[in-house]
């Protein structure tokens, strides 16, 4: 498993917040801009264009101004790195619980 | 997909840090004291004790104190609604892309 990863650290920090989840989950329906956005979440231009910023650092959302209006898109990261160390940290759990497990077993049947 | 999730937020925010990932890791490999872990991470017992309660509190780690030691334990989450997220973020990328693919496919056709 690899510990060290700036790339791990933003998005799980991004994706730790309810607001910018569903921000993602809005852009999956389409673009939208940080207008749209605001009125979706009833929020201040300010407190969404934050919250974008921190999506757009960790590569989940991509933005386009032209004019005045900037366009938000989900992607271009998938989480694939994060969904695969959520399944290394899954198989050395049930590595561990079945060691445990074993461990418990071979104790139980020894004569006390 | 569900938006608002204290669980969620707890557990992303948890593993979003190197040290905290480090320490699932380790306890991976077997339990270990907060000592132990100060060693293994040349932390203060104070740094790694304010990590375990966050992972503690997350559901990641289990703590129990036997007289002036407090032993660590992975588990009992095993990040499974994290995981659904994730994949469900997949998905919805997957679609938008493919969406975003087509369009382009049939104004592409059109005669200019």
């Amino acid at each position: 498993m690899v510990q060290y990863s700036t790339e791990l650290d933003q998005a799980f920090a991004a994706v730790s917040d309810p607001t910018r989840r569903g921000i993602l989950e809005r852009l999956g329906r389409g673009d939208a801009s940080i207008s749209d956005l605001a009125a979706d979440f009833q929020m201040t231009l300010t407190g969404i264009k934050k919250h974008v910023q921190v999506l757009e650092g960790a590569g989940l959302v991509t933005t386009q101004k032209v004019g005045r209006v900037r366009t938000c898109r989900v992607g271009p990261r998938r989480l694939a790195d994060e969904a695969t160390w959520i399944g290394k940290y899954q198989e050395m759990l049930d590595a561990r619980l079945n060691r445990l497990e074993a461990f418990l077993e071979r104790t139980k049947g020894k004569p006390s």
